[in-house]
């Protein structure tokens, strides 16, 4: 059928199973030419073409509720709700978001980004159509990733408490982002399986039905071997511990199976886990054949070949840069060790994994745990490198308070994806962790000018023993700069003037040199000389350059890709006071107070205003007023 | 004994049980003794007697590790490990810490304060002597409540996966602060029970032996049921289920039951689940018959009646006058709806629970559940109350962040025990929040100076419309001030003076207000005339009255009971030069970058320089030089 005629999911409920599974085959077609332009989550989506259906044909959205946990997976849900038409625009500047958001579509009930969230919120909405008597159904679909985040346990934990009513779905497609890491992935694994150990439970029944009847307590006796062959056999013991109703597994690929479950979901009183077994990319074997998560999201591909159309490249990415350092000097250093919550691929750590298997833990979807667990092996003595996305950082806030740099550890966080990220939007912008993290004691907070400065940074990092230190590096790759033979370490609170110049002094560091050099040369022309200077400690600051530079009594201004409340800017003017150094200009870009949609980098930073030709006009409007010189004369 | 003499654990090897026995009593009515006078974490350290002293005759710390989770229960481990003689001073300046404490001992192998961390560290430990090849035990000691903490979940999980030797001792108390919520609880609680289901296994065992065989297949089905049996009836299904080995329930006050485990679980490889039963209080009669947390901590309390000795009280807590202004406000607002992560007697709301028991949730401690709990009532309309420690928000700083302020959602967020606590000391002391939430888009950060205008701030709050709103509150009672009978409503982001001046002004809010004040009355005599200002909004700031005070060009100072790097004076010169107004003296007072120890505020506050006499030098050195006037002249 034309997907861009649909204007919202009720046409479903008159389709047949038939009919089902040629839009199934319509939708499929749809995303695989459309992602193979745009890129975009296509094995998530490939993996939910039928559940997202079948949800939408069983249940009334918006009235019930659909909340789609991490949310990348939610293409097919934004075509069956009106949204087909703008998929040429996904994930790019004012285009169509890709994740659920409430003001493209009132089928949106719950933006995410971050994992693990929807079975809290779920419970929350639950709580508020019980007190208003709505009685509205509420449905969270939660993978089995997000599952094993500590936000969702202790939601499920809850809800199993609670036994107020709550159909969860389980999207159980055996790998998350990268495979699945944990104990209950095994319990799953399990569950997947039990079909085979149906002819156990019927024997047994056989067998029980033989045995003569001795009084009441020997039937009590029997039933409840009844009812452990349940719980054992077939169906999923875990979940009905915690209080859940469990049904399945269901194949998430089949109408029927996947109808007739979730009918019977609504008709269960109290929580339900219906656990459904999805194949991710399911339909495009180049998805379907990955097993690492190549095809978890993508850019742009052929769609006969599933060769990744890459853009050109010049150097290598900032992730590789800094796991292959680290790889480096692991050959050196016993110690150390690599922690990831489930981005082995993002933090390009395949290579430290295969040549150190034992001193690498894909610890899952579970960044609290990696950040404390990061402390217990600095305690004693190892030198973890906790890699880690700026944005997810945040589900770690007070490990890397209580735990980290309370107790003063040497753990190297590494601060992946710092600054905008682009496509992904709001919810994964790195722009946060300055603020987040230069208020807490005894943290070093560095960021490089490129990747022979990053590899240095990288090897002091591993070489301090003083405490935490962490390093930001942006999302994409390296500026293609030559790279040193020798590592070096570069003395712990030191920045480097990159430009000298006597009328302004530009501090910024990591992406914005560029543009922050750049404006200098321009001013060169006009006459107005500018310093631009490498702040690549975040914390501490370079103390005594900057009480030289207040001593001159220029001009400062200071350039960062991060939240100007309480951010790097803030930091230097706060230095400036304690010293009682009153008369200064200091002023400060960086990123206003609100969040940032999704674009492509440069696209957001020339909204907010963060470019060359901004920096340029800032700096005319701080110096004393001057002579502007033609160009030339 | 006298427990005076102990230097170390290792003289519990040649005990007998009877010795442990009576060693047990002296060290219950040492605790008895010493807390009745110093106050501290009675019920808990009484439950955990017999295990620590068992713990200790097992294992040989420190070389093999003890982790205890919290850590509040550690007064047993210190009396063990030669600190008998300090614990007059227990919780006080300078003082024993009433948690492990690296500093004070080599036994203290992890800090704690904050609850569920252990079994994290504990895996990086495991980590470390395996690689290290140094083959010790680790055994985290954790309670039934914190194991339904997210990131102990998480860690459950990874432990399981990964099958390293570990020693994990559940203490299950059947209490963790408040009485225990969720479903894992009832899991523990069937485990508890699960000694009188033991028949049914024999029986069992016996009919299945009187089936005749019929080949290969029915005794693999006979041997599957003997499985299910062994999971279902005798043992902890659940955390078989999670890869753990189960031992238990244990009688936690049984040395012949404890000892006989614990050896058995050294022998045992992969990691082990020790469940023992405790009794919170256990040999003390008062404390034995709390049922709702009484006695987890408390003040000086006298020995024969129970009956605490009260400090004279002139108002009431922060934490009632809060919680009793957002329950008198629910009687008319049918939408409000509190949540508390397990402190709903922390926080004051028995009374809230009583009278809207429907609209009360206790979700355990689970912080990140329940920030995203109150997201998902307020985006369907509903006013939720979310009543939590300054402390304890930092481990959902990411939920308000993502959740709450991306999606503008109207959670009122009340920040309980905000500023310096006290005797709980650096893992406690709630001092980061405004740094690591006035940088989040969209809240709304306010602090009262004094319970009238706090109730007016709690109705400010719940009457708002336009996204997430935050009340700091500082531990202990209010000032005694006269109560308005009408609620009002204060327009956000206004500012009040308290008191007129045109020497300089003071910007404060909350706690240090009366220092500001007195500080300035002493200058008057000084003949200094000081503004003080009541900056009850600190998101966002009174920006007229600011740029009226900046037109003024006269020194400003700010003082806070919260951490200067990003805090709230950091965002007034931030303001100043985003005006361009670079001329100003602005001088900031609060506190330093460091971690802030246990003692009495007043003696912390003289520490860091926080006192009337320290405001008052400072204002001397940012005025214009004056002629002092003598006093009267």
């Amino acid at each position: 059928m034309d997907l861009l005629s649909i204007k919202d999911p009720a046409f479903l409920k008159a389709l047949s199973i038939r009919e089902l599974e040629e839009l199934s085959e319509d939708i499929r077609k749809f995303l695989i030419e459309k992602n193979s332009v745009t890129g975009g989550h296509i094995g998530p989506n490939l993996g939910v073409v039928e559940l997202t259906v079948a949800l939408h044909k069983v249940f009334d959205s918006p009235k019930d509720k659909l909340l789609w946990d991490v949310g990348h997976q939610s293409y097919v849900h934004k075509i069956l709700t009106g949204r087909a038409g703008e998929f040429d625009t996904i994930r790019q500047y004012k285009g169509l978001c890709g994740f659920p958001n409430r003001d493209e579509s009132e089928h949106d009930v719950w933006e995410t980004g971050h994992s693990s969230t929807s079975l809290s919120a779920a419970m929350g909405m639950v709580v508020a159509r019980d007190l208003k008597k709505t009685g509205e159904y509420i449905v969270p679909i939660i993978g089995d990733g997000a599952l094993t985040g500590g936000m969702a346990l202790e939601a499920l934990n809850h809800i199993g408490h609670e036994q107020k009513d709550m159909i969860v779905v389980l999207n159980d497609n055996e790998m998350s982002i990268a495979p699945n890491v944990g104990a209950l992935h095994n319990v799953l694994g399990r569950l997947r399986t039990a079909g085979k150990y149906n002819w156990v439970k019927d024997e047994l029944e056989y067998l029980l039905k033989k045995i003569p009847a001795v009084g009441g307590k020997l039937a009590a006796t029997a039933e409840r071997v009844k009812d452990s062959l349940k719980y054992l056999l077939v169906s999923g013991v875990f979940f009905e511990e915690l209080g859940f109703t469990y049904l399945g597994p269901v194949d998430g690929h089949n109408y029927e199976n996947l109808l007739e479950n979730l009918q019977y979901a609504k008709k269960t009183k109290g929580p339900v886990l219906l656990h459904v077994i999805t194949k991710k990319g399911k339909g495009y074997k180049p998805a379907e054949l990955d097993t690492v998560g190549t095809w978890h999201g993508t850019g742009p591909y052929k769609i006969e070949t599933g060769d990744f159309v890459k853009p050109k490249v010049v150097a290598p990415s900032w992730s590789s840069l800094v796991s292959e350092t680290v790889r480096k000097l692991a050959r050196e250093d016993e110690r150390i060790v690599a922690i990831t919550p489930a981005m082995p691929i993002g933090s390009k750590l395949e290579g430290f994994q295969s040549e150190f298997p034992e001193r690498m833990y894909d610890v899952g979807i579970a960044e609290q745990h990696a950040a404390t667990m990061a402390a217990g092996l600095a305690i004693h003595n190892m030198k973890p490198f906790f890699a880690i996305y700026s944005t997810f950082l945040q589900r770690a806030y007070d490990q890397v308070v209580h735990d980290i740099c309370r107790q003063n550890l040497n753990v190297f966080i590494g601060i992946d994806r710092a600054g905008l990220v682009g496509a992904d939007g709001e919810t994964h912008q790195g722009v946060f962790d300055i603020a987040f993290l230069r208020h807490i004691p005894n943290i070093v907070l560095m960021m490089p000018k490129d990747e022979n400065e990053g590899q240095h940074l990288v090897n002091t990092a591993l070489k301090y023993n003083d405490g935490p230190i962490a390093l930001r590096y942006p999302r994409g790759n390296g500026l293609g700069v030559k790279m040193d033979e020798e590592l070096k370490e570069i003395p712990i609170g030191t920045w480097e003037v990159l430009k000298e110049g006597r009328d302004a002094v530009i501090l910024t560091f990591g992406t914005t040199i560029g543009m922050s050099l750049a404006a200098a040369e321009q001013l060169a022309k006009q006459g107005v000389s500018v310093r631009v200077v490498n702040a690549r400690f975040l914390k501490p600051l370079d103390e005594k350059m900057l009480t030289e530079i207040f001593a001159e009594n220029i001009p400062v201004l200071t350039v960062e890709e991060a939240v100007l409340q309480g951010g790097f800017g803030s930091s230097v003017i706060e230095f400036a006071h304690d010293q009682h150094m009153y008369n200064l200009k200091i002023d400060r870009m960086g990123i206003p107070d609100r969040f940032i949609e999704h674009g492509s980098v440069s696209q957001l930073l020339e909204e907010i205003g963060l470019t060359k030709d901004h920096i340029v006009d800032r700096i005319l409007t701080i110096i004393p007023k001057h002579e502007k010189k033609a160009f030339g004369s």
